[in-house]
């Protein structure tokens, strides 16, 4: 059987890929991440998914090592998370340095140790505007690094590099795939905040897919109607 | 200044490195990692010489983690380190699966979070033998994908690529640098065994580079003699 690890946040688009991965016929181990983020809720929905489609799941806890992160507001309990649009300034503060080669690196030594011969994560197109791990450049040289570290082959792939947050969304709806129970929303609280980064993001993915989002959401969130007059700015 | 991380093992060819760095008028911070491994002895020896010569030095711990690199004989309690040299078959059992991907991409996080715009390691022409990790290639696609990793310009240096562990001797010995409290075997005794791999291959080296060798082995190695005649195998 075709054998995949997937870097699984817990989040909508990896979980979309999961579901994705599932219906190619690949059997999937899900590999989750604890760097000391705030939102750790997402990393026990990746568990619950994991349970519940009876996969093999991984949780690589390195958030003892928060302090080479420096001051991203993701990890650091002196920054607040900003609320906004992604393409926002202040979203920087969000950006972990390295964070996606850190995933990478420890899930394909995971892969190797399992004989799996693939590892794959859920980039998309509208990932890189911000974050400069996301770039297509940076996964192609990623690539490079991963097909020699090992003697076996082993490789990456971003299935959905070509999609858009939307699509994927939509992708999710044919898979059937509970959206409302990823978690997206940085601040980690009871429910999504509805304003920060990704909680934005999701919901104008939601919007732009035209796919009703049935997350729940704060009740102090920005409403729809206000998000789409104010062009997605709170 | 001109700042750089170096990834620091303590062992002699790291530790030349280090010597070197500072020759060359770096800033140098150093970068160590317990990766669960048997010889911890070696960052006591790394943290001795940055302490020695006052470094910024950061240790980071991902011992947690030793499941995910599957039975290899440095992690694993019920593995034993095997004798003998590097070219064996048997050495194959101490290759931890990316180690180096993880130590770059980790080190690579903090010295963006400090300000450091390059990233050093001891990568040394004998090197690739038997670690997929150690070749050229891979370390080619690793800057490559370092550079990319951050809106600013990071890069990963190798200055000894070029040289084989007998001219890192040789160099050490220019630079002064106390090799004999360097550390580099496996078994992490009280002494150095001197019959693992990197036992072998630092006893060669001191041999091929003419320079003689201070460190202390235990009384049950085999002699020098001996392994001169046996061609290196014990």
């Amino acid at each position: 059987m075709k054998k995949v690890v997937l870097v699984y946040s817990g989040g909508m688009d990896s979980s979309v890929l999961l579901y994705d991965l599932i219906h190619q016929g690949y059997q999937v181990s899900t590999f989750s991440i604890f760097y000391g983020q705030k939102h750790q809720k997402e990393l026990a929905v990746a568990k619950k998914f994991a349970s519940l489609l009876s996969l093999q799941h991984k949780l690589a806890d390195i958030s003892n090592l928060s302090d080479i992160f420096g001051n991203t507001s993701l990890v650091a309990n002196h920054c607040e998370i900003p609320d906004g649009h992604y393409e926002e300034e202040s979203m920087k503060e969000t950006v972990v340095p390295n964070r996606n080669m850190i995933f990478l690196s420890l899930a394909t030594a995971w892969a190797i140790s399992i004989g799996s011969n693939k590892i794959a994560y859920a980039a998309h197109s509208g990932d890189h505007a911000i974050y400069p791990d996301c770039r297509n450049e940076f996964a192609d040289a990623m690539n490079e690094a991963i097909q020699l570290c090992d003697w076996n082959s082993v490789s990456l792939v971003r299935p959905f590099v070509g999609l858009s947050k939307a699509e994927i969304v939509r992708k999710g709806v044919e898979l059937e795939v509970p959206l409302e129970q990823t978690w997206s929303c940085y601040k980690g609280l009871d429910v999504h905040c509805g304003q920060c980064g990704t909680c934005i993001e999701r919901r104008e993915a939601f919007y732009l897919a035209g796919v009703e989002d049935k997350t729940k959401y704060s009740s102090s969130a920005p409403s729809l109607k206000f998000l789409v007059a104010n062009n997605w700015r709170v």
